[in-house]
């Protein structure tokens, strides 16, 4: 974040100098990043660094229907949802999206990030409170900045705090932002606690589902769901379809009338271009897919476990899943980068999150499983990661 | 933008009751909004409302290269650009993007709305001064208040307030923030005058190219090499690949350094899932088409003066079109929606625009010309505007 706060340049130079200072701060503080592009194909590499989880974006169904759009539909939605942009495809997800998390209505954007955006600026605004957990998704942090509501930063699952913040609140109107699953860790929020306060102060929930859906609770209808809040008239979901959708694209998901509002309301709905229909066509077969073989959430969760369980039974600090995602922690920022470029090099890929982006300065592994791993893929990584911990 | 501002509602009822309140408003003022699905195959439509404006959305060399990715890639990207979500494919068209408008680099976002997002909120922040013309896209305006700048909207293409404003200013850096084309009147943004005085202010320049790619100028380069300032080293553009490119994502091109400051820092481009492999792949094919057929370009701009001129010769108020967009003054919100209508009706779907997307409260059809329309297209538009604008 405060790198989006330059500091003054030196004046008269070229207006763009101030970027190779910034450069030289980042290079010095071990953050310069590289793209990387990978190919097509990786034999002999074990992906646990995506967030394919249920291991669709690759299935011959999933691809098949994709084909297929392309071939009936076009590569584009060619215009805004509310011009050229919304084709049957759009509503039929939009339905079975509903229909799956027992909603009343659903709502695409083309990107998750974007439906954050969405909906939090249209459910709340200037003389608004929004509540926001303090380890909430970038694209929900941004969301808040948008809004012009005040916003007040929760303590990670603070439920006290939270109830607080609320009753202390002089704003008739409060939403409560929080992901279900949190993306470092995996760690679920206490959602039935927190939609009780949030009820209690008569408020709203925003649910961020990007790690939930297809992944937590009975047939991966989500988090919410799995709290037993599907369909609660005060709770608007947000789900991605770039995850175990394997695709890509957003939605909002809740009431008809937040539906309605924000088809008439969310800028980055209203003024962006409709989701591409190969990507509309392809979250669709995925969720179908989910919705007749529900074991495949569970799966994904159980292999989950296995790492972490497997990674502790290494002597490793690990998180306890809740959803896709095993954390090992590691400690130091090299240590971490270490394990993960030895492990990358032993053909097993993980994640590695260092500061600023964990909230403990403790820097670690991601490691998300997916619901298509074999016995044998978990073991081999288990093996990868005792040697590329070895020593650190 | 008003709409995101709601009004306290009565004291203890429902969170939401609210949302039915601020219907009612938009019911009353004709704002509310329906989302009308379309179907793959409309016999007989001539859609003059999208943006396809090179007409290769549904191309076969496009498609094929879609279905290809679709085969080759998968469904997602699977990750964010910096884990798992760059492909090779990424990296063609974001090489390509840049040797296309002759620029040193591109980052490729997954939709235009948040490659400026990313762009403005990397380019300038607290202590800076962002100047926007007053009436930028909405992700525009998002953008620049997201980026904690002081914003300063200077009236459309006011050359002469935009030097006062950067002239008058005590910040350090300034961005200033300009649409090519104007997407409601097709009007082209005075550029070679902007960017000198952007360049004696020691300012930055950010050029949106939704509507200038594939459209204006030689092989449709867009507004910023039209007007002489390719690669210029103060200049950054960003373009969208859902219009012109008949698919989905957005791009920043610029100089390198931008580029990388982009990779660390923006945060739409870092916490978003990548552009799906197989809207990169419908897009670098529609840009390799481009570039082979570089008349496409002209083609498309010369179908818009077309309609314009017929509409002129219909005896109708028409701006003259510097890209792909005719549009037509109609005057009073209900007569253009009615207009809207019935030539739908007629089977000529056309954009209507009305307060409060118009800057002037003048109500128009926008009709987006494509490069593959033919002369009996063409006839048959204005023919159907002719009967469509009867009596209004
Ligand atoms: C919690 C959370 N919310 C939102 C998003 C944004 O979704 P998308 O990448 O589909 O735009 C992500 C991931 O990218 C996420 O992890
Ligand atoms: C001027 C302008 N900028 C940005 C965008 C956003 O691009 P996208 O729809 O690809 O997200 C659009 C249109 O949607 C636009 O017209």
């Amino acid at each position: 974040m405060s790198e989006n706060r330059p500091q003054p340049a030196p004046s008269g130079g070229h207006p763009l100098d101030w970027l190779e200072i910034r450069e030289k701060e980042r290079v010095a503080a071990g953050l310069r990043r590289r793209l990387r592009p990978r190919p097509a194909d990786e034999p002999g590499v074990l992906d646990l660094a995506g967030n394919d989880y249920l291991g669709l974006a690759r299935h011959p169904r999933v691809l098949a229907a994709a084909a297929d759009a392309v071939r009936v539909w076009g590569a584009g939605s060619t215009g805004s949802r509310l011009v050229t942009g919304s084709t049957d495809l759009h509503a039929e997800l939009e339905a079975e999206l509903a229909a799956h998390l027992e909603s009343e209505a659903a709502l695409v954007f083309s990107s998750g990030y974007l439906a954050n955006i969405g909906a939090i600026t249209s459910l709340a605004g200037r003389g608004d409170l929004v509540v926001s957990d303090a380890i909430n998704h970038a694209s929900i942090v941004d969301a808040c900045r948008l809004s012009r509501a005040r916003v007040a930063i929760t303590p990670h699952c603070d439920v006290a705090a939270l109830a607080e913040v609320l009753a202390q609140r002089t704003e008739e109107r409060a939403l409560v932002v929080v992901d279900a699953v949190f993306s470092v860790d995996g760690d679920l929020a206490p959602l039935a606690e927190i939609a009780a306060v949030v009820r209690r102060y008569n408020a709203v929930l925003l649910v961020d589902e990007a790690h939930g859906l297809g992944v937590v609770g009975e047939a991966g209808r989500g988090a919410v769901h799995a709290a037993g809040l599907a369909g609660a008239d005060h709770v608007v979901q947000t789900v991605t379809l770039s995850k175990a959708m394997g695709s890509q694209g957003g939605a909002v998901v809740g009431p008809q009338r937040v539906v309605d509002h924000l088809v008439d309301t969310a800028r980055p709905f209203i003024f962006d271009t409709g989701l591409a229909p190969v990507c509309a066509a392809a979250a669709l077969e995925s969720l179908r897919m989910l919705r007749e073989e529900p074991a495949l959430a569970g799966a994904v969760r159980a292999r989950a476990r296995q790492i972490a369980d497997g990674a502790r039974g290494l002597g490793l600090r690990a998180t306890v899943p809740a959803g896709a995602v095993a954390s090992v922690l590691i400690g130091a920022p090299d240590a971490a980068f270490e394990a993960a470029r030895r492990s990358a090099e032993a053909g097993v890929r993980v994640g590695c999150f260092r500061p600023p982006s964990v909230p403990d300065g403790i820097s670690r592994l991601r490691l998300a499983a997916r619901a298509d791993l074999t016995d044998a893929d978990v073991a081999r990584a288990l093996d990868v990661l005792a040697e590329a911990t070895k020593g650190l």
